[in-house]
Order: structure tokens, then sequence, then C-alpha cells
């Protein structure tokens, strides 16, 4: 069976996995597209897609009959009023990141869906696709004993002035968030920032580098490096400490090579190029799910903890040094 | 278009495949199966492809109406007359390795399509679509200089011992020949075996190691040593050295750990999780050329340099030291 | 002209740099020994250094006429009276760590040698002569830019359950104390510490791991993990953080194995191995500055300042979270 | 004891050592100097000894009474007369590579040497003192069974034009062939050279690079490039494969930066810092030995296997791909 999927939203990532689901994956077509351009899905489909219709609301396209499964690729402020028609309408939805601008948006999807009785939903984290970060949970469940600490870094060569202080979590750290709690299966308790001088890089509104401390509820301390200014590439360092040992995140694949009195790799420089691996399989594994009528993965569960847990550190950044509480209710069985 | 493919020969390798067309790649549907082994094919129909049809012959699978393009995966002597009659046919023709078991019949091959006037054919060379091997040529045309020397080393863990000396060429190096030929973008002119002493865990029939030194026409030369009963992992090295600096493949991603006093990775043991990854590439690339009624990649005119090369390196393993001459006719318009 | 050098406290780090000066250093001879165990003080007169005499006291050892400079190697307790009477009697003065048990004593050393108009105490802090160090200090200089963050780990496979909390400031965090401020050229002006959950292998007594958080003066922030049962060796990881790049401290100097499996290389399990090269350094630098009656190097000053330094991180131990302002006053003229 | 030092040649290397002796070193001091510049003998006990004296003859040195044991590191082509002088004399001498121009005057020194009855001569092969060799050598010994095949490089940026190609073995080789007998514990039986395409940069007299296949007694196969153009660095490389494992030679320590896009550490450039460190352990180790009248370390009859193994390298060079045998007579009992 091919699963037939509506994509709601045309721009960048919209038409990257249309890509994806045309020409690279396996069992799902495209045969939907919106986007509030009418012009943009029409440039998709004529690319990409050419049989698929293109609806002038996202409402219309979740309502067609003739569509399976959802991608939300909108706009952000979008994301909610989306997925809670996909899972209205019972379809499988895929929800880029962020799940809602709001906590309490999470919250409702996540009660739309307790309500719906399945999952239906799957967040766009792709990190816990990642073939590195898959390796490293392995090494940690198999050889490194129950975790301890974390160290890890989000470093970005430069933003724009628009990238503001509360950025580096919403849109950097926000990653991390996620994957941390997946690979440690763990939530968190607590949240502290502190600054280091800013560096000289960095824009009037934006306090850059920052670090960030995580601690759980099984008493992991997290430390996460978040410098967006540091110049020299797109770098994404993890180490995880255990009882019995250390396992680090693998650097990306690089040829080594022996040049002008140097032992060199490259190190990326741009983050698209970092987990664009792991796009694909996060995408066949909804396209996989869908063909059932459900979802896995990333759950509209983990998209609400992320944006519980985002707005403790923004709260932390404005009381540098003091531990903010992350409160999390209950996690509906559904998610267990 | 959906390209409807036919696979002859449903072991191992067959059924691999079958499951990659099936659920992992774009654009194609295996329609149609066949095996010596009726019992073997129909498993995988209903394994996998529950909506292809078992053919009686490979033979008869090639010219069904229904099959667009055809796979060759059955036991080697097999491949010539299959590879043949796809050509015959007009339909595009992956073969897995060997193209043939004689240089006389991959020569036939090379005739035949030279004839259809079209490339018809690709041979499973999967290496060249590996992501280290294609970051590795481009590290040698951008940045090493042009190639005077290649150091390589193929390592196995350990061989049955049906496994003898001439094997070491005809199933191992092979893959060397082939990818070398295309990372140096060069031809060989000779073939030299050094023996060092056989290892302990080596075979009556086997002199394991041994060093294969191949020349080019650009007079690249390339030592590879070959060692099948290295005991520790399946290790593929190479290293490029070139006028300006050296650039080496590098090696699968792996969790560094800090664990009982070493500082570790773990080395692959099992030579078919080493190119995984890659089967899935060049797979996708026959699908992609075959939609177009042609084929790409790895050729039958590489695939008969690699079977007179082969010859060459046999012959040299029976008078070590001696420099063997390789000799190839000139390339046909079409392969250039 | 030879250095006529006495030592008091022939344990094992006294008789260690006795041998050093006796068979591997150049430009001194040891003339003097003491001990509290006058058979301690023989045995080593005995095996190294047959020409010295044997002094009942460290106090008459340091006034006889025969002595030009002191190596204080007793324990830590009478440290700060042994390096006042080496000033009072104007001889260069190697003190191991700590220099004196309070800040204050240290502070009374650091006002004597003031007075005294010059140099004459260098502390035993061998890390900033170790090569790595020295490295990455002149990485830091020539290439990351400005230092911003700082990322340590001080790991050590077990303790004894002597070992208690402050000890691992005292003991283990004192070596990173005094290198990071050499490695910055920088002050500290807060500390504060965080502790994870305890370990498995820990001791009723000992909070174990714990990561302290140091301030500079220039704004960097430097975390450093201690973990002293960590399990799988003896392992001092740095990484610093500047604005053009990252430097990291290099690993020790091991052979790569592929063996069973693994890419490996072996990690210290003994701290007395780690930086065994750098205690030569430090004393032929002792040895250099003594031949013209002075001493560089770690200075009092240093020895001081790290004192003021562990005295806030154990209050902060205390006050798990909060930041321990650490206070120093001017900096005298002999040490800028 | 300090054991009394007369250094015949004062040019670079003959400085360097003095300098050793008198500053870095300990048991021993230069108390005479000889060069064929007189002025270039004064120069350096101005600077290093000036308690020296400074003799007319390397003849003279070597009968002084004051004169325990000889450093010979004058021009290669005087080595032989020194080295005799010196074992005549019955005084510890060592002597600088190569211990004579031919292979006969190196048998002549062996032949005095034995008659002596003792060891009194050290050659210069500085690697074997190397920390990076000694690891890799216990590595072998210990843990990657018996050896099998090596695996080796010796690169240099770029070389004078007065460099020609048997220099490739007697200047640059020269170093493997030693360090290599001393590694596996073997002899060599055979040398073999492989010349690929000469690269842009070599000069007309000089054919680079080239690949030198050494087999031993054992059956050992060691393939070493020679490429002293290769531009980007000094770089010696080393890979042991054994019957269980594969060994290599650490790379020197370098602090590893990310800066620009690129993960890299320094290589070096110049040849006198690759194992600058070891020059210090063999003359401490000379030292030990002189002080009880006699030598060990790399002896006269390692000089003179090294001069045979020479000699049938350049005559490989003359036949390209012609297995060259290498003769050597039984070993004296004083070298077992």
């Amino acid at each position: 069976m091919t699963v037939r999927i509506g994509v709601i939203g045309t721009g960048k990532i919209g038409r990257d996995h249309t890509r994806r689901i045309q020409q690279v994956l396996s069992g799902a077509e495209v045969v939907a597209l919106s986007d509030y351009s009418a012009e943009a899905a029409k440039a998709v489909q004529r690319d990409l897609a050419p049989n698929a219709r293109v609806y002038e609301t996202g409402e219309e396209l979740i309502a067609a009959s003739e569509v399976d499964a959802v991608l939300v690729c909108s706009t952000g402020s979008t994301h909610e009023a989306y997925v809670l028609a996909a899972i209205a309408a019972c379809k499988p939805c895929f929800c880029e990141k962020p799940l809602a601008t709001t906590a309490e948006g999470a919250k409702r999807i996540v009660d739309a869906e307790v309500a719906s009785g399945k999952r239906l939903v799957q967040v766009g984290f792709m990190r816990r696709y990642d073939a590195g970060y898959v390796a490293l949970k392995r090494a940690v469940t198999e050889h490194t004993g129950a975790p301890i600490m974390v160290h890890a870094a989000h470093r970005n060569p430069s933003v724009p002035e628009q990238y503001v202080t509360p950025m580096a979590i919403h849109d950097t750290l926000i990653h991390e968030i996620d994957v941390f709690r997946w690979l440690l299966d763990d939530d968190y308790v607590s949240a502290r920032v502190t600054f280091p001088r800013t560096c000289a890089k960095s824009h009037a509104k934006l306090r850059d580098p920052q670090i960030v401390t995580l601690t759980t509820a099984k008493g992991v301390v997290i430390n996460t490096e978040i410098f967006v200014n540091c110049q020299y590439g797109y770098d994404i360092q993890c180490e995880v400490v255990g009882e019995a040992g250390v396992a680090r995140l693998p650097e990306p694949m690089a040829v080594q090579m022996r040049l002008g009195a140097k032992l060199q790799n490259a190190i990326l420089t741009d983050w698209k190029d970092r987990f664009v691996a792991s796009y694909d399989v996060e995408l066949q594994d909804f396209i996989k799910a869908a063909a059932v009528g459900t979802a896995s993965g990333p759950s509209s569960w983990d998209g609400y903890m992320a944006a519980v847990t985002s707005d403790a550190c923004v709260a932390a950044q404005e009381v540098e040094g003091a531990a903010i509480p992350v409160t999390s209710p209950a996690r509906p069985g559904l998610y267990s």
C-alpha cells in the first residue's frame, strides 16, 4: 500500500520532504500540496509532484479523502491548528518543530491525541534518527553503565542580527533538549544558565556563548555549551559519562588529509548538512507507521516536554545562576 | 514512472535487493522473480513481493513484457548468459559480480552491449557508491594533487578451508581492482605479488597474507595487502599519496569509548556491514537510469577490465615477484 | 657551577627528586638530606647520594653553608616553616604542594618573600612544565583567539575511603586551579559546585562526581568535572574555546592497535605516569634559576592564589549551586 | 663518577651534543674538543664548555689521558679512523651515522671491537630510543602476535639538488633499516625497489618517490615508501601487522584544534624536531655505559648490517623490480 501524503507548507523544508517522498523513500507518494502562497505550492507540484493536487488551505488538504497522512511544514505559528485538525480527522501527522509556539498549545495537542486513543503525531526531532546518536545510545546502554553526566556543545559559525538570546533556546538548544531526554530515558527537573563574557562577534541583543545546565529526575547533570558565533564551523559535541566509562558522539565522516603541514579534516559549516541523512530515516519511519494508521518516534508528549523545558531555560537566562524548576505533569499512558 | 524489475536468483543477495526495492528505495517495484529453486523464489514472493510473478526460468523472466529491467543475482557461472539475454531484449540489467567467470565471457558482454548502441549493464561494484570512497575521490581531485602511490589493505578475520589462494584475487581483491581504477581514473599495466611468510592461522591451500602491487598507465604504484586471517576484524584501509598531500579513506562511523583502561571503538567483523549503505545507493542509481531505458555506474567494460586484471594477478601469484603485464584492448567509445 | 641541594623529606617524592638530580638532570648535586626518620634519610643517602650529609633537622640543613638551595618534600603541615626558614636564609627553595596548609600561611610566605626583595620560592605545580599544556597554551595564544570557556575533566579510577569530599579540591582540583590561572593568564572571581547523583562506587563521605565552575576576572567560565571513581583510568581532559576556535590538551602518547574487533589504545591508570616527564623539566628549571640565586616558575603568589581558590571551592561544595566569591588582594610587583 | 668526554667534530651535531652533555644530561662533562676548523672548536668551547681543552687533531684528543670517552661527530669519511683509534685506546666511543662509508670499513670496526673483547662502540641510531618506537616494540611483543608485514613511510617536504637517488638509501632509509631490524629482532635477506612515476617536484638526478621492499629471515615483508618531495611535512609512518593484530607508531604529540572549518593539528616540517627527545636518551645511555667502560645500544655490528643492507638497496635501485640478496656473515658472540 502506498501512503498518500499531503504536504502543508512548501517552503524549503516542505519542498525537501516532498523530494524525499517522491525520489528517495519507499511506500509513499505526495498527492496534495498547500501553501499560503499558491505559487510556491504550484512550483513544487511542477518540479517534484506533477500528480499532486494543490489545495487552497491546509484545512481542505487535511479533509481531502485522497489524503492518508499529513506533513506540517508551514510557519511555526500555524502548526498547532493543523495538527489538531489532523488529529480530528484521525490522520497520521508529521509536524516539523515546534509542535506549537507555547507549552499550552502543545498540551492541547497532547490532550486531543490522548482523547483520540492512539498515536497520530510525530514531531520532527530528527536527531533521534541520526546514526551517530543511535550508536551513542547503544554504547551508553551496553557499555558505559548508567549515565551520570553529559558534556555537550552546539556551535554555529555565526547568526544574523535577528537571532536574540531566547532563540539560543527555542531554535538551537531545542534539539539537545529532546535528544538528551531520549538518550538518557529521563526527564528534566531544573535548568540553569551561566554566561561567560560575550564573544566579540556577538550582536547587541545576543548573549553568546552560554552554558545551560539541565538536571534530570535520575540525577544526571547535563552541561551544554551554546555558541552560535564560534566562527570555525557547525559542530555538535556530546560526551556521556557513566558509572563505568565514557562515550562520545562520533564526528561526521570526513577524509583525513595531510596537507601543508597539517593533519586535517573538514568540519561542516552548514547545519543543514550535519543531520541530512536522518531526515530520510525519520520520514521513512513516519511512512511506515502511517501505512497502518498510526505514528511512532518523537511524540506530541515529547514536543510538549521540549516546550516546557525551553520555557524553563528561557526563564533561567533571565536570572543567571538560578536553578529554575522544570515541572511536568504525569505522562499519559499513551506515551509510556 | 515505476520501474518494474525482475530478479533472477533469490538467494541472500537477491532477497536483500528485493527488500531494498520494496521497502527502502524509490521508483521501482519487483514484479518478477526466478530461481533455480522455485521454492526459494516463492519464499521471497511471500515475504517481500506478494504482487510479483514467479517465473520458471531467468530467460522467461527477461522476456516477460511486464519486466522493464533485470537484476542478475544468481550463481556466478550463470551471469553471462542472463546478461546477454537482457542486452538482446534491450532491458537494463544490474549484474552482481562477477560479470562473467572469464575475461572472454566479459568481453562477449561488452561486444554485445557495444553492438546494442547504448549502456544497458551495471555491474555490482558497490564501493564506488560508498560515501567514504566518494569523499576520498573528491579529496584526491581537489586537494592532494595527482596521485603517485596508493597503500591499501583488505583484511578479513578468517576464511573457511575452501577459500584457496586464487580466491584472494577473485573474491577479495576484485573490489580494490575496480574501485582503484575508478578512484584514480586510470588503467593497470602490470601486477606483481609478494608473499610474506604464511600466517599461522592459514589453511594448507592458502598463502595468506599477500601483497599485490599494481602499476597503472599513469605510473601510480598501488600496494594492497590482502590478509584474510587477520583475526581482529573486517578492515578496509586506503591511503592515496599525491603530489601535494595524502588522503585516507575514512574509518566507519563508531562511538569512541573510554572503558577499562582503553580508549576504544569497535571495528566491524562482518564484511556485509562495511558497505551496507552503498548497496542502497547503487540500486537507486540503477533504478534512476533504468527509468530512462539505460544504465550508468560501473559498466560491463569495468567488469571486463576487472576480469583481465584478476587474471594477471592470479598469474602473478604463481611466479612470485614477477611483474605480469595487464593488457587491455582499446576502450570502446561507449565507455569513454 | 654545580648547585648543591639539600632535600628535606625523603619519602616517595623526596627520594624521586634526589634520583632526578643525581642521575637525570644537569647542574646540581644532592649534598644534604633530612627526614623525621633518620633511617629514611640514610637509605636515600646509601642508594642515591653517598656523598650527601644527613642532618637531624630541616632547620640545620637549611642553615648549612654547603647547601645552596633547598627542596621541601616533607609532609604538608611542615612546609610553611621550612620555606620561611629558606627565605630567611636567602636560599632558593622548591616546595612541593601545598605551599602551606592555609591561605594565611601561604600569605605569610608571600610577605616574607616580598620583604626579601626577590623570587626565592618555586611551588611544585608541575603541569605548567608538561609538554601538552605548554603546547596548548601556545595554541591558545597563537590560534584560537581570546579564551571564553574551558571544559575540563580530572578523572581517577578509584580512591580509598579516607578520601573525603573536600579532598577533591585540595588534592585533585588543586592542579587545575593552578594550571588554568597560568593557561589563561587570569584570576578567579567565583566558584560554584554542582553535584550530579553520586556514583555507585563512591564512599559514604565522598560526593563523587562533582562539577566545579570557576569564573575569571576576564569573564572566562571553566567547568571542571572531578570524578575520582570513574573506573576506566586516570584521565585529564581540557578543551579551551576561544573567539576563533577550539584547542584540546593532547592525549598521552599511545600506540594505536587493532585487536579483537577494537581500534584501541591504552589509557593510563596511575596518576604518577601522567605527568612524569614534567617533574624533570620543573626541577631542571629550578636548578637553572637557583644557580643564579633566585627562583622562577610557579611562585609563592601562585601557591597563595591556589589556596585562596581552594578555600572558595570547598565553601562552594557546602552550598551547592551558590557562587562563592574568590577574593584576592593586589598582586605584589615581585610577581607581575 | 663524572665521565670526561671528548667531542671530535664541532659542527651542528657536535655542538648540539656538547650542549646536551653540559646542560641537560647527568654524569658527564665535555673536557676536550677538536675540529678540522680550530675556530669552530673554540667557538663551542667559548659558548658551552669553557673548561674543555681544544685539541688540534682527533687522534690527540682520543689519546689524551683526561678523556674517558669519545663522541665522533665529524664528517662521515673520517668516522672509521677515529672509531678504530678509540677502540685501540679502549675508550667508549659514540659514533654518529654512518659508522663507516663502506660495509668493509664497518666490518673492520666490528673486527677490531671483537678483538678488543668488549663493546666499546655505540652508533647514533637514535630512533631506537624514541618513546614512540619503544612503545611500538612493546605493543608488538605483547599484543599483536609475531610480525608478518610492516608498512612504513619516510617523507620529507623537499630536498636540495645535490640529493640524488642513492641518498634516499644512505641518508634517509638508513634509519628505517636499523630500526626495523631492532623492532622485529630479525635480519634482512633481500631488497627490492619499485619506482612509481617521479613526482613533479623532483630533480633531474633523483627518482622520487620509491618503495623499498625488504624481506627478513623470518619471512616478514617490509614496504617502506621514501618520498622526499612530499611537500606537506616531515612524516614518519610505521604500521606492524602481526598474527593477531596491527600496531601503529604514534604520531608526534600535537594540539588538536578546530579552526576555519578544519579539525587540525600541526605536522612537523623539520626532521630535526621529530626525534629530538631521543638524542637526549641515547646520549644518556652512552654516558651510563661509558661510566663503566663499555657501550650499549646500537652496536658496530648494527652499523655494519645497516651498511650491508644499504648497499643491497642501492643495487636494487639500479635493477628495478629485482630482488637483491642481503648477505650477512655470522654474528659474533659479542653482539648476541
